[in-house]
């Protein structure tokens, strides 16, 4: 099987080093360029020392990666930049996986609303693919610009589609109640991700209807159960380094058994969907470094159903994702490099 | 103003080292006895060597701790063990104040469903007085057995006792959602208390309606209310050592203002609950190693209401709070030895 | 007794809080005012919500702060400004306690070699006293300029300074290996403070002879060995938020047993010095959130002798310390709002 | 290249689940079968929910298992009961690698003195080959008995013995302050294990000369040395899952660059070894889920040389380490399923 060739457009971030981590042990693709603005110049695995004999490339600045020729560019880059900065690799046909959630939300205006700005390039949105590989499949095989889906968004998406799908109208209301690992704030310099304010700590932030993720999860919901969907949303911050674990209520006409029955249904050929058993209940132990999504559902019987869904955010939530989509666009084995 | 003595029954746990530090702290009682059926014979800072010259009290069998004389008995011991202790003291007209769960439930037939054993004197259920301050303050003076609540239901019930009071008519749903550092599992040998699983893991546990809890939250709510309630509590465990953040979803003809004007008015003259403005959401960090009770709501506008209260559960969720009932009962400053 | 007013200078870093809180327990000062760069004109506790009801006042600025009379002014500032800043209540004749290393070192060119500026007030050099309790009770009583020592400092001079007066001439080499919590580190931001970089994480830094600490410690032990000293010393950055503990090693024709005899003798009276046997080691836990200083000797017989002492470094490594010497400048108990 | 089948004795500890995922991903190795005293007839991945899909074997009892036929067995058995349940397979004549102590010491008589306990086997002793692949290669390529080194030992071992080779006469003392992850204690249940003791704590242990490690630490050294060699080692405990860093003084007539050359030297081929520069000190985020060794060396001038050294205790400190000893028994490339 012939092999790709890959840039990562801001490397310096932790989906960026867990990327280039998953490439490195990846049969068929290898990194040609990694670029940082604010480390260009740098060798990779002097900015991250873990890196040392894994990729030592040097990074290079934004402009210097326009001018790389590459099979496919995955960006990490943070929202706006992203998009703006792959524009000319699209414009060259090469084939894009956007880490940020430029390309997630269909509308531009819906953009403009949750992220505060215009969108760099609003012609292109029809033509990306959001790239939940479970739910499409068949569009990303053919995609040139792939959507990675945000990290809350997959843990919350994943166990409620296929619902929404089967049972949507009978669904009246919807809570996530999401904790994530701090590795979710990114590696930017902020008080709240600072070891002594996060340790010993927990903390909601953003509750309600304010985060960011709501935008793709509503569009996503509202396309599986054809009708508009607005769910509440929570998230929290856990002293720990990675990890989502989601905890879904859900009231409307319907049992528990039935959202175990349609999610074993569902996911049952999928290789990162675990539904496990009532009595199993997913944590984020069980998924932390790897691509698995852990899943199931209980409560119900007059309570909400209670549907607990657990990720790690940098694999399933961003970086292995993106490689798994990876895998589908260029025909390799789906697993490959993730298990 | 004359002191007290008090003596610990069960005090090699974490409620009772906790209780022991606070105790050296209070101008006006002081600890006659410590007992432990594990560790008799032994100094309880050979035990717990953090506790040298704070207290080097020689630990006491349970007998022969039944031999001595004090004004108030603490007992930090498991349910069932606890009643049965607590009775000889009882029967001498001795004050106690019992962390365990036996006094709390009204009713030894639920008392019995929820602990799967039998009340060990069901006779003395009426006479107990339930220890929430803010809600008992008078009963709480003249009490001889004093059921200190439990560290999650402290944190549910604060923030919806006094909703339930004024709008019980009106909510139709709640979901408490409450996540707790390790300490609340107790210091017995458990596996999921082990570090190694408990660290960089987030994990839900007897989700719906099944923790034991419930028999006092619903039990206070439905005398709050007025009518019969029966809230979906889902625990998590947080890799922390101490402090619990509860997010509550309420469901109902009511708004957030509401909720937040009327715990404000409720709590104004209280000296540990501490009701913030929205936009400053409560965290464990925030209560951590204190007494306090911070608590907000926000949400609402078609979604449900958001209510976020923590505590750290050793203090405000049992010592600190059996201290504070201590402070009532005997007609101490009731924030002695506790700011 | 009568009480005192006290100020704080640049009270938004750790050791700041941490005072404030401290203060708020004691029964003979209170708080006049707390001074801050960045955060003036905003409420402390709005800057610190866990402060809320116990420290309410708003923050002023530095040149405020000139304006305002207390009997004690405790600077949390860093090195250089915080000279700077104090200089004016000097001058005023009000007391100071200076949490930074302004006033420690003896000679202002050894300062400046150190510290890599010049010191803005050599002058007063010799005024000032180095608060160890321990061993300058007498003259901490009359001192107008308290030099409060370093929190790694404190770990490993308290438990060599007795050694070095009585075994000076013996001892050949001392390794000082430490280990910090974060918040040593301070509150500023800096990628090696960030959650994820610290968690899960075990690092040694600025090892040998390049922390700055080493200029107090070879200071003090120089003078108590009344020749000149020079130790290894490696700091190690622990994933936790508090505390200190330091492994000592010593060769010399020493035995263990002197060292520990020597120590029990010269703390027999002092409060906040635990002395364990060998077989009860310090750790941090024991001394988190307590002004004590655990300590002990074990090793020998061919091999180093090995001390092991623990502090909490915010309390006997910073802060505590500082209400210690705050106390005994006063003429308070000096073990008041420490226990 | 072919294949080979691998059975795992005491499979449900850390080192064997770690074990399981390694040889999940490697491309010539599967598991035949994995066993258990406790949890003979459950799943392996009943017991471990994480692995799901990756291990779902059900696990064997011991007496089982020695009627099974494979290529390779690991022991992960605790000492003692390791060559016990070893020795069946090795009578016909399966190679074996033994995680545990029994087959690292040469004598008999130094294995009872530190295991205390009589060697089950001595007559294999000499038969058994070092697993230290750095600097037993061409031996480990024809051993049946792999004795798979220690933790702590390999962190020890890998930065000093090319030191001893070289510089042995002129070492005069050595001490190892070593910290390890909780992982390092086990699963099994122990008070100083469990999570709210752990955290947020650090604390030394078998300080001095007692740990077990020891002997075959001096054994290993004075056999690079050609003289006997006896280290003072102090092992920590740090709260973090995995990880170990080790801190070694060297004092001697050696200076920092030299030992800095003379590892880099040593192991200049080594894919596992990574020697940094002194500015750049190793850390145990560098190395966590991953085979690495980093180490480097600074210090000197008149003081000690100080030497860092970082590994995953479970990886190159124990489960990696025994792969990476497969591959090189089995002809495999020696990276295979490690990077």
């Amino acid at each position: 099987m012939s092999s790709i060739t890959i840039g990562i457009l801001g490397a310096t971030g932790y989906t960026g080093v867990e990327l280039a981590k998953l490439i490195k042990k990846h049969s068929h693709a290898s990194i040609a360029f990694v670029s940082s603005q604010t480390y260009a110049g740098k060798k990779f695995s002097d900015v991250f020392p873990e890196l040392m004999n894994i990729c030592d490339l040097t990074l290079i600045s934004p402009e210097e990666a326009l001018r790389q020729s590459v099979d496919c560019v995955f960006s990490c880059l943070p929202h706006a930049t992203s998009a703006a900065l792959c524009l000319p690799f699209i414009e060259k046909g090469i084939r894009i996986i956007d880490l940020s959630a430029d390309f997630r939300i269909k509308g531009a205006s819906i953009y403009s609303q949750w992220y505060k700005t215009e969108h760099p390039c609003p012609q292109l949105l029809a033509k990306a693919v959001f790239g939940l590989p479970e739910h499409y499949r068949s569009a990303i095989k053919d995609a040139q610009i792939l959507a990675n889906p945000g990290c809350y968004s997959s843990s919350i998406m994943l166990p409620l589609i296929p619902l929404f799908k089967k049972f949507g109208a009978k669904i009246t209301t919807v809570i996530a109640d999401s904790k994530s690992g701090v590795s979710g704030a990114g590696r930017s310099l902020k008080l709240g991700s600072m070891f002594v304010e996060a340790n010993e700590n927990f903390s909601a932030y953003s509750i309600g209807r304010s985060h960011r993720h709501l935008a793709e999860i509503d569009q996503e919901l509202s396309l599986a159960s054809g009708k508009n969907i607005e769910i509440t949303f929570s998230p929290h911050l856990v002293p720990m380094n990675r990890g989502i674990l989601s905890t879904i209520y859900i009231v409307g006409a319907v049992s528990a058994e039935q959202c175990l029955e349609c999610v074993l249904k569902a996911y049952k050929n999928e290789p990162f969907i675990r539904v496990r058993e009532p009595n199993d209940l997913p944590n984020v132990r069980c998924v932390a470094h790897t691509n698995y999504c852990d899943m199931t559902f209980t409560g119900g019987n007059g309570q909400p159903i209670i549907g607990v869904c657990a990720i790690d955010n940098l694999l399933k939530g961003a970086s292995g994702q993106a490689l798994q989509n990876m895998n589908i666009m260029f025909g390799f084995d789906e697993q490959e490099g993730l298990v």
